[in-house]
Order: C-alpha cells, then sequence, then structure tokens
C-alpha cells in the first residue's frame, strides 16, 4: 500500500459533466465545449454571491440529468468553493433532496472530491456521487482583495479567477463506455515562503511538484506514460515553476503538460497568467477533457487541481501561503 | 444500499485521541477528561487565530503520539475549521509530511471527518488516518459577530465557542481491543429559515432530526438500540427543538440523548445555551467518551455533530442559516 495514492480496482465511471461559464469565459478558444454561457454573470440575481451559487447549482442539476439520472438515484454531493465557509456550496446543497458533504482545499477542490467520491464508489459505499465546484472573479476579487469598484490595477503576476461552475457524475452501477478514475494521489501541505497573495502560481507550484513526484513514485510511471498532465490553475508563469521543479526533482513533463488556467482565456485577453479559481479545473475539464476522454481522444490523462491555501487573515497576519495539490489519474474510453 | 448510510464491514479502530483545552473549558464537568488545559488562550502565539492553528497541530502530533505512531505511519489528516478559508486547519497540516484533505461542514465537521476516514480505512485504501478539528472561541467571535473589544452583550439564545482542538487516529491494522465505527449516515442541507445568527441551536435542529430519523430507518433500529444519542453542539434550546422534532417524527430520544454543548460548561457559567464550535465535539468526544468506550462503558452510541451553514456575507445578504448534521455509530470495547 502507497502512503499518499490509493488505487481503484473498479475504476468508478464518470457519467456526466456539465459546465456554466461567465461572459468573458464564453470568448475563450473553449466556448464551443462549454455547455451554458451566461449572457450576465449576475445570472439574475441580486448579488454576485447568489449568482454563484445558482452557476454551481445548475451545474449539478443539470450534470445529474446528463448522466440520465434524477436526485433520487444520487447517493451524495461533494462540493466546496472559495468563499468563507464555502456557502456557495452550502446553499446550493439546499437545493438537493442529496446527501452534502462539504471539502474545501482553495483551488484544488475539484480533484479531491474527484479522489473522494471514486473511493466511495470503488469501496461500493455509494453508487452516484456528484462532485462539483465553482468561483466568480466578482465574489472572489472582492473578498480576497479590494472593492470592484476602486478599480484597482492589477500586478503582471496575478491571474483572473474565472466565473464558473463544473459538475460530474461518478458511477459505479452504469452501464456503458465512460471515462474512468483509476487512483488518487493526495496532496500534502508544502509551503516555500511566498507571501504575494497576487502570485498563486509560485505559491503553489512546489506542492504541485511534490504530489506529481509522488504520483510517479507511487503508481510506478513516468510521465511519458500520461498522453497529457493537466494542473488546475498555475497559470503561465506557475507552470513555468513548475516545469523547473520537475526538472531539479529529476523528471520533465515539458512534452505533454497544459495548465486548464493558461488555457481558459485567450492570451491577447487582460488575465495576465491566465485563470485560476476553483471553477477553473472544474470548467475546462466538464467541458473540453471530458468531451476528448469519451471520445477516446485521450488514452490516460492526470488531473491535478492546485491550491493556494491563503486567507486574508493568515496574508494580514504575516503568514506565507502554502499550497496543495491532488491528482487522480482518469482514463479515456477504450 | 440505503441513500445515505455506508456501513463498514471491516469497522475502523479509533486507536488513539487527544484533546487540547483553553482556560474556561478547563473549569467544566470534564475537566478531568482532558489531555492538555491551556493557562493562556492565545497559547504563547502572538495572535488567537496562531494560537487556534497551534492547538490543532498540537492535538493532531499529540493523537498520533497516543496511537503509538509516527508521522511516516499516517496516510492522511482529514481536518477543517470554522475560519474563513479553514486557515488553521491547512496551517497546522504544514507541520505534517502527510497528506492533507479539507473539510468543512461549520461544527459538523468532527463526524463528517470521521466518516470519510472510515470509509477510506474500511475499503483498505489507508491504514491510519487522522481526522481533527478546532475552535477558539476569540477568533469566532471576531470573525462572525464583533471585535472583541466592543464587549457587546450577547442574546440569550446564543452559544459560546469552544476553545479547544480534538484529534482521533482510525487505523485498519492495529492490533488489540478498541471502540469501532460501525456506520454512518451524511446529512443533507436542511433549512427551516432561521435567520438570526445568534440561535445556532434552532438553525440547526432540525438538520439533526433529519439525519436521526434517516439513521434510524436505514439502519433499521431505534433509539432505544443505543446507549447514547449524542449531538455535537445543539445547546440547551436547540435540544428541545431536537427532541419535540424527533417526537413529531415518530421517535422518542429523550432517555438516551446528551448534548457535547450542554456538559462542557458549567451551567453556572454564562454561556447561555452552552457551547458550539467544531471544537466541542471533537474535545467531548476525544476526552470523555472516548474513555468511556475504551473502558466498555458505553456499548453503542451515536455520534452526531451538527453544522450552522452560514457565513457574515451571506447573513448580511438576508440569507437564512441552512443546518447540516452528519451521524456514525460507535461501539465500546465489549
Amino acid at each position: 500500500m502507497a502512503k499518499r495514492t490509493i488505487f481503484f480496482r473498479s475504476k468508478p465511471k464518470i457519467v456526466g459533466a456539465y459546465s456554466v461559464v461567465g461572459p468573458k469565459e464564453s470568448e475563450s478558444a473553449l466556448r464551443d465545449y462549454f455547455d451554458e454561457v451566461l449572457s450576465d454573470d449576475k445570472f439574475c440575481e441580486s448579488t454576485f454571491e447568489k449568482a454563484e451559487c445558482k452557476m454551481l447549482s445548475k451545474a449539478i442539476s443539470s450534470s445529474i440529468a446528463r448522466a440520465g439520472y434524477s436526485e433520487k438515484d444520487i447517493n451524495a454531493i461533494l462540493s466546496g468553493d472559495l468563499l468563507n465557509q464555502i456557502i456557495s456550496a452550502s446553499f446550493a446543497a439546499r437545493d438537493f433532496d442529496i446527501s452534502y458533504i462539504g471539502i474545501y482545499n482553495a483551488c484544488s477542490t475539484f480533484s479531491e472530491g474527484i479522489a473522494l467520491a471514486s473511493a466511495f464508489l470503488d469501496g461500493n459505499y455509494f453508487k452516484n456521487v456528484v462532485v462539483s465546484t465553482c468561483s466568480h472573479f466578482s465574489t472572489a476579487e472582492r473578498q480576497y482583495r479590494y472593492p470592484l469598484e476602486l478599480g484597482c490595477t492589477r500586478p503582471p503576476q496575478s491571474q483572473w479567477t474565472v466565473t464558473g461552475a463544473g459538475s460530474v457524475v461518478l458511477s459505479n452501477e452504469k452501464e456503458g463506455e465512460y471515462p474512468v478514475v483509476s487512483s488518487a494521489t493526495f496532496g500534502k501541505v508544502v509551503d516555500f515562503g511566498v507571501t504575494d497573495a497576487n502570485d498563486m502560481g509560485a505559491a503553489m507550484a512546489p506542492a504541485a511538484a511534490d504530489t506529481l513526484k509522488t504520483l510517479f513514485f507511487e503508481t510506478s510511471t513516468s510521465p511519458k506514460d500520461y498522453d497529457l498532465i493537466v494542473t488546475g490553475d498555475l497559470g503561465a508563469l506557475g507552470t513555468r515553476l513548475l516545469k523547473r521543479l520537475c526538472l531539479d526533482n529529476g523528471f520533465n513533463i515539458d512534452e505533454n503538460h497544459v495548465d486548464c488556467g493558461e488555457m481558459i482565456y485567450d492570451i491577447n485577453e487582460k488575465e495576465f497568467q491566465g485563470g485560476s479559481g476553483a471553477g477553473c479545473s472544474a470548467v475546462v475539464f466538464s467541458s473540453y477533457f471530458y468531451d476528448l476522454l469519451k471520445r477516446g481522444k485521450i488514452g490516460k490523462m492526470i488531473l491535478m487541481a492546485t491550491g493556494a491555501l491563503l486567507s486574508t487573515l493568515s496574508s494580514q497576519q504575516g503568514e506565507s501561503i502554502p499550497g496543495v495539490a491532488h491528482a487522480v489519474i482518469i482514463e479515456g474510453v477504450k
């Protein structure tokens, strides 16, 4: 038994997925893959926070429908988000007659959830489990940084929080060919002493390198065994740091690494290092990658969402920003 | 297979526990059961938040030592707390070379963690897992309510957030007789429209009643099958409401129900309805109940921590306070 990696004997299937994104994200190169695009990032609600919650609820219910299920078939919702006390997830869960298991590891929550859900299904405790996360630029910005009305200049190392919600349904009972989860490697908290709350990529890259190194060691694989190694939201700078740290650790991911944060926005937009947020990996995976996996265009990939474990208060008290990254190995339809 | 209850075939053992509490909690009737009592609720740190984190780290490391293990034997730490972005848990996890899985369901996080850890162990994914939660009166009060310096009058329906951290080690490999976890029933989000952020008991009681009802139905048991039905921090008023809701649902828990929030403070102190916080059920279970279970004084109990899923922002935006409650069935040494 490995210390940090768990292997799924029955390989739980990902049988449904749904993504909702905001207006800005709809201009991305991935636009045709998103299931739903909002023309108004308030989603007809009175506040951005309520809009975020509504997006998540919509993603959850639609992913259940996509999987051909209804509420009564789902055993649990695993969900989390970036707002204080993960209120988007908690209030979205209120809409469903389904158990709610709240999780939080910042932007690595999506892969954390897939790992936990897979254990529930592989262990035969549950039949169908939903995993969903979200983020919203306007709620995150005003909670973590400055009031939106201030119009603060953003520094070049910053990323843009994705407005979007992604949801997947995992199952151990559904017939048919679907992408499957074969293992999960849980991350430990790694802190290299980064203190700049605008530089999430640098804060998260060391944790990402640690989890990848552990994954390769504990699964006896190397980067070349994967068609893709996908990180959540390291952004451009974080990706460069990760690649360097990987080389320092004796392996090279240059050829098959991509980052959801780098993919989601057009390079000509003003997001500097790219997208971030718990919704970033969730919407990119639930749309583009899920499509490729289902059509057999990806044989085997690593999905590793990365999280920066700060709060405004921890930064104000002079703390550095620790990171964490959870990885799951997902295999496409053969 | 039940919809919300999972059964553990191998019954994971609880092989170690440790509790740290603040000065006020040390005056409680349970004082002799706590492992460590702080004379200073800043625990020699510069802020209350750092003290909370240090308490949690201390509880985790000491519970591992109590179980006769060292860091290398532990596969994962499941942990959460009440602070924004669960920073106590995240920063405490930084002290350990162990995977960190962040969870959050407000004050029901402790039983949520025991349920998840038990699935990991029973499914044979991991050998040893730590579950730990904490809270601190001074950090919670100033985050959720008012600055401490204001000295606001507390209303009679309020509870007092427990300063303390509790940690348990669950194992599927350790030899010997220990308390075991036999099943878990996950809670769904229930909202009866309570909007008073000082009245946590009323907000959480409906979720507690729903989980209990589901547990009895899905495990084919009734209240009389348990020596004790222990809730986390409903307090005196919440307990009365729970008992009433149970009667409305056709079962009676009057004879064997106790609440950790009602137990932890002396009735003559000024906590009105009793204790609350994610540390409340954690310290009472890790001390008093764990001792009784280990000595065979309790045959079978339900531990159901209850959580109120609010944030200051959700309350400011006019939202009501939904509740959630996760229950685990724990059997004492025979």
